[in-house]
């Protein structure tokens, strides 16, 4: 019969299982960080292709295309690995259906090229097209944050997705100023489009700071190059006014300042991911030594002359039992505590989601133009899109029929 | 190589794959509340065993021990069956951690019914070493509510441990009220006590009208006899009152009808875990048919005509495959929508919990003083439980040293 000591036991065990798939996860949100970045690239680089009539980056083109398809095979084969018969993963319904939604995108990649090598789409609908794929697979990430249960990991995986959404939204900043600069001028939307750009990823870098360790910070610190950062945001204050026209020659600088920027994040995405699987691994020899000081203790109180007859624990014993099980109860109920103050930081995200779910349904819109409809009322509003979520979605509670 | 329809399908196992898991906590929920209800009576015979001296009930009390082993060896049982090695259980290193608690508290108790059998021990002191065995048991049933991955599962769980739990305070009313009229008198402090478990009592039962479906609240609602609650309510009444003497013969009478009160809530607590029985079942053979009509759908895709070489899928069955993957990820999303929403129902209990923990740290105080200092803080306050917990969370944010 199974008895306290041997679910106590069973309870660590599982732990560890969980800091296993755990650790499997994170190797999986790390190579997907390359691919994003590699898919970045090609999408700026499409982005001059397409913009320059062909004539501009063709080579560079394929050559990016080489290097995406290679890493895309590195995130393919950690998919294999994700066992997705035999052994259950947590949070697997959700995981694996987010990664069904990349495959299938991934599926039409070929196609996308075949129609950017023939100029056959504009840029902007190209910057769509990729910007849909690393949505999809920051999706991905997500998941893992969510379904983290570990606090610490759960932290690392939180700072790790802010700080790649902000890195996506910088490359999306890349690409409408690399537009603006060549078009000479910018109108008051896509002002406000940019800024909002900016406003965004000042927050996810914000909730990355937050949440990530010293190390990572030291990291992120080192990486920054002040000459950088200083010409970004002269080119920024340049593109962003409307006041006169702009030099088309500036598009070329601001792309390359912009990816120097970018580029620099990429390392520290490296060290996100790096402080991400020692982590991980250390949790899992740590759970796995108190397994063993646990099992050892309870083989010596079994064993002890004060036992009683069949390995019956006596009144002392007993106690120190007592003592081993409210002290498991307590961590696992403080590990369950600030798991919960961590994911409270996704729950912006979900709003998000919440609301456009809703638009998508009451007013017939698609998943874009949903977004796009909230961050209009964020921009015209001057707030920040969760709160004009979090306003849809309150509003919808009192309107009729808006509920179901 | 793994495709999108297999992470499709995949997804979908994972679900069916939590159902039937969740099937299986079910079951042991299930046979918990008839363990439940067995321990409830053994301690209101055991409080009026130790209150007589051992002259009444000596012989109600051998019985109801017998039947309590009985439906504890079926618990044993049951929990024999949630395997622990090989497979993942979900949550399952704080459900494990939980029941390890209810096992060491079951191997303790031959030794406090031989104490109750001697009159070793007070009657206030058994009714607490058996409020702890059954407090340890809602404490399995509320990690099963807080782990369960399907909406209207989790509904039905939530609504269950509420019930359970607001009969358990009953069963505590019962033992005060005994107690009191036994006496022939109250005070100050019982009077506040037994409002306090009145008004509790009220709490559970509003969540669990809140959750329960029709059926069950069918069922609930016939289960209630007018002309119990009408004597419930005038013996209430009279033991509140401290303006004269009480007629100790009442604490027989108080004692039955309190116990046919409590006895038709068993029944509704049956009809919740047949509910719940089936539930699973229905949701588990629904997911089952979806898994089948989306791999025949898929199959038939593949077959198509007009799909390409090698399977290969065509524009138009293109499209039809990224309407399942985007169906199932609105399914999904829904769903996780719906779970935050029944879940911020047991928020309250961790409220309460944290709230203990810090009392217990910060004032070196044992589990059980931590809550009474809360209770008597929420009875002088005339404040409900979680506002004072929540109040005790926010003033250890402002106080130094507090926070770790």
């Amino acid at each position: 019969m199974k008895s306290a000591t041997s679910f106590l036991l069973a309870a660590r065990q599982c732990e560890i299982a969980e800091l296993e798939e755990l650790a499997r996860t994170s190797e999986l949100v790390g190579v997907i960080g390359r691919f994003v970045h590699a898919l970045q690239r090609e999408r700026g680089i499409c982005n001059v292709f397409l913009g320059s009539h062909g004539r501009r980056f063709a080579a560079q083109r394929l050559r990016q295309v080489e290097e995406c398809s290679q890493v895309e095979g590195e995130v393919r084969a950690q998919l294999e690995a994700l066992e997705t018969g035999s052994r259950c993963v947590r949070n697997g319904s959700r995981l694996f259906s987010r990664v069904a939604m990349v495959l299938h995108a991934l599926d039409g990649l070929p196609a996308l090229r075949a129609r950017v090598a023939r100029q056959a789409l504009s840029a902007r609908d190209a910057t769509a097209a990729y910007v849909k794929l690393v949505t999809g697979l920051l999706g991905v990430v997500f998941e893992a944050a969510d379904s983290a249960t570990d606090p610490k990991v759960s932290r690392a995986l939180v700072a790790l997705f802010n700080f790649m959404q902000g890195k996506e939204l910088a490359g999306q900043e890349r690409a409408l100023g690399a537009g603006v600069f060549a078009a000479g001028f910018i109108d008051a939307s896509g002002q406000q489009q940019w800024r909002h750009l900016i406003e965004s990823q000042e927050t996810c870098f914000q909730v990355f700071a937050d949440f990530a360790d010293a190390e990572v910070l030291r990291a992120e610190r080192a990486s920054r190059e002040p000459a950088v950062l200083a010409e970004v945001e002269r080119l920024r204050r340049l593109g962003g006014s409307t006041r006169r026209e702009l030099d088309p020659n500036l598009s070329q600088a601001w792309y390359d300042w912009a990816t120097r920027r970018i580029d620099a994040m990429r390392a520290v995405e490296d060290v996100l991911a790096r402080h991400l699987r020692e982590l991980c691994e250390a949790r899992i020899a740590q759970a796995r030594s108190e397994l063993r000081d646990q099992s050892a203790m309870l083989a010596a109180l079994a064993s002890d002359p004060a036992a009683g007859p069949g390995g019956s624990f006596g009144p002392h014993l007993e106690r120190s039992i007592l003592d081993l099980l409210q002290e498991q109860s307590r961590r696992l109920q403080q590990m369950g505590d600030e798991l919960d103050a961590v994911r409270a930081s996704l729950n912006e995200r979900k709003v998000v989601e919440r609301a456009k779910g809703l638009l998508m349904a009451h007013r017939q819109l698609s998943e874009d133009d949903a977004y796009k409809a909230l961050r209009q009322m964020a921009m015209n509003q001057n707030r920040r899109i969760v709160d004009v979520a979090e306003a849809v979605l309150s509003l919808a509670e009192v309107l009729p029929g808006a509920s179901d």
